[in-house]
């Protein structure tokens, strides 16, 4: 497999407020055509800087594409840079700069005569032509590795790559394949996922198999290579199935979809209806329900009951109760999430009743209660997070459990 | 002016679809201290590249930055790499496995033998605390070059960078006063609030202003540089007092509180309580309200209404009103609003009803009402913007509305 470098040059893009997202679209479009991104840099305007980078990437990689530095100012340093890493001369094209020159007569603006310095090649390379700018792209092989200079702005870099880079590079790659599949999981860590699934991965260096991590959700993802698409998908199989098995009904989603597009899904095909009764996690349930386009099809609504007086007046639940066993408490998840249901006429619902802390009696205990189906589920959850990730990971797994009721015999 | 490079490592920041946003976070820090990136590099989880790039770091810049690959698997190469450039020994710490292992048993979770992978340290390095998380950072000198490795996960990255690294940087650095202003600003776009304020901030290269937008929220950060506290704050004054001047009460915060913190200020201040009634918005605004530690003293609860049934049977809408005017409608945001303050015996109530869209009727088409304090305030809003932005410009102008109100004479 054919490995790239990408290198964004621009001092903006090392300020706090921007990201280079040409790489995005660039790594897109290369791994379409089997060459993996290894390494992606950013340097500012700086010749002497970007001279190094540009030898480091020449030293590991057979492909380096440099985005940006071709305007005509003096702090646009690519065409220098590249002349040095590479010890080739700068050549004055003046086909180049006719083309230039004609591009500024169509505007009827005259052309600045610091415009000349877009009409320089590196010495042995090929003039990209780029209609939608000034300065031309340049693909010049040096030690062989593959280097395109490619302009900055992204309505010109798009084109071109598409246009001119990507059938050039088909023509030199050997033909490969890639394919993907994702499997979500809730309710397990990244350590203890990893721990059982390991034995299974490690086995295989095809496909490649990498495990990230979000607030409760870990994401399983296998990457395939091959010259033939369904060689690439039978290796996927292969550890998927295996993956899959060791995982169970952990997994929540196989396409990439998430926990609450899953939900949604699996309540239209039942028909059913969703209402909550969130207390610590203040809303978090029934916003995450709510993000999917179309879930007022089965979200029917609910109750926010942050205090012991509103769980009482909105839900019903008596203040014995409450007295008796405190408001996080088995019985009154229970009890909040049958009003729930009730009092909105629901098919199903989710109570949470939880401290999300900091201080207060028990930091990270939260009970859930599901509605629905019959005797309603509870679980109780010791978190050792702080608020913000208690009141996530009560959320998610207040999610999961809905899903497995759902999926229930 | 000490110069920093940035590598960020994980295989998934080289997909087509991620972007690294510590570098973001890092950069502002670091500028901050004085210190700027000169380069940002993203590896993948490969041992001989990162070192690689490691050892190009190191030649070129003073301090490098590594985020990520801290983890307790195979594929967190971080520890490694950093050994083979430093030529260093990785040296297993009993005591940083010891602190590793009681987190685990206050979740109450076995520690899996691999877990024992993050106890080792650098030869030479200085450990750094991880109170939110397993792995700690590592901050190691060789060759005149400061190492730091940090966690990648946001939020261990974040207040180990500011406990733990920042102090140490500043220490090393030539004293250098940076003072800093936040102005925090609703309902106003990025480039409007540019244009208002340019002609004030552009006459002034110290402080330098810088603007940041994120949705519905601009913020204005003023950052003035000297080598005496007194001039600094100073030049702050004069640019901060000119450009507040021009924003007047949009500015909703000064010092970096969010606006969900300011509300909850102000309903403190009045011994005043909140409620809400949410249809579009589906708990984001409650959500957001009691994500403030100790908003049970004014937050007190309220009701999701996705369907008009549900308007009608948990608030009490009456139905000839909705069939009249459409659920989304100024008539029945008031009613929404007035009934949840009843209902919950608050002082003030938030309803939002609108079309988050895509598709419907009027998608985007939001109307705020605020109850309390007499006779309903009452907003028509139209957003062009995805469903997840429309959901969020209505949470947070239904925030500021309440701001506005609470500060009313």
């Amino acid at each position: 497999m054919a490995d790239a470098e990408i290198i964004a040059v621009g001092s903006e893009l090392l300020t706090p407020s921007k990201v280079d997202t040409n790489s995005l679209f660039l790594t897109h479009e290369l791994n379409a055509l089997g060459v993996e991104v290894v390494r992606k840099s950013i340097v500012g305007d700086d010749r002497a800087r970007l001279t190094g980078a540009i030898r480091d990437a020449m030293r590991d990689t057979r492909i380096v594409i440099l985005t940006g530095g071709l305007g005509p100012t003096e702090d646009d340093v690519t065409r220098d840079a590249v002349s040095a890493a590479t010890g080739r001369a700068l050549v004055f094209s003046q086909e180049i700069c006719d083309v230039i020159a004609e591009r500024f007569r169509r505007f009827n603006r005259p052309m600045a005569e610091i415009n000349k310095r877009q009409a320089y090649l590196i010495e042995g390379a090929e003039a990209l032509p780029n209609p939608r700018g000034t300065a031309p792209g340049q693909w010049v092989v040096s030690d062989g590795c593959s280097i395109l200079l490619l302009p900055g702005p992204p309505g010109e870099l798009k084109p071109m790559f598409t246009n001119e880079c990507a059938p050039r590079l088909r023509e030199r790659l050997p033909k490969l394949v890639i394919r993907t599949r994702w499997l979500r999981v809730a309710g397990m860590g990244e350590s203890d996922l990893d721990a059982l699934i390991a034995p299974v991965y490690t086995r295989y260096t095809n496909p490649v198999t990498t495990i990230l991590a979000a607030v409760g959700d870990v994401h399983v993802h296998l990457r395939a290579r091959s010259d033939r698409e369904d060689e690439a998908e039978s290796l996927l199989d292969e550890v998927e199935s295996q993956i899959a098995e060791l995982l169970g009904d952990r997994i929540y989603s196989r396409g990439g979809a998430s926990l609450e597009q899953v939900i949604g899904d699996l309540l239209m095909d039942r028909g059913a209806t969703l209402s909550v009764a969130e207390s610590c996690t203040g809303g978090l349930v029934a916003m995450r329900v709510t993000s999917i386009p179309g879930s007022s099809r089965y979200f029917r609504g609910g109750f926010l009951t942050y205090t012991d007086e509103m769980k009482t007046s909105l839900l019903g639940i008596p203040p014995g109760l409450i007295a008796e066993h405190t408001a996080v408490s088995e019985p009154v998840a229970v009890a909040m999430a049958d009003a729930a249901a009730k009092l909105t006429n629901s098919t199903y619902a989710i109570s949470v009743t939880g401290y999300a802390g900091p201080g207060g009696k028990a930091p990270g205990l939260v009970y859930l209660g599901i509605a629905g189906g019959g005797k309603a589920d509870v679980r109780r959850l010791q978190f050792s997070a702080d608020r913000e990730r208690v009141r996530a990971l009560a959320a998610q797994m207040a999610l999961d459990l809905l899903r497995r009721k759902l999926l229930a015999p």
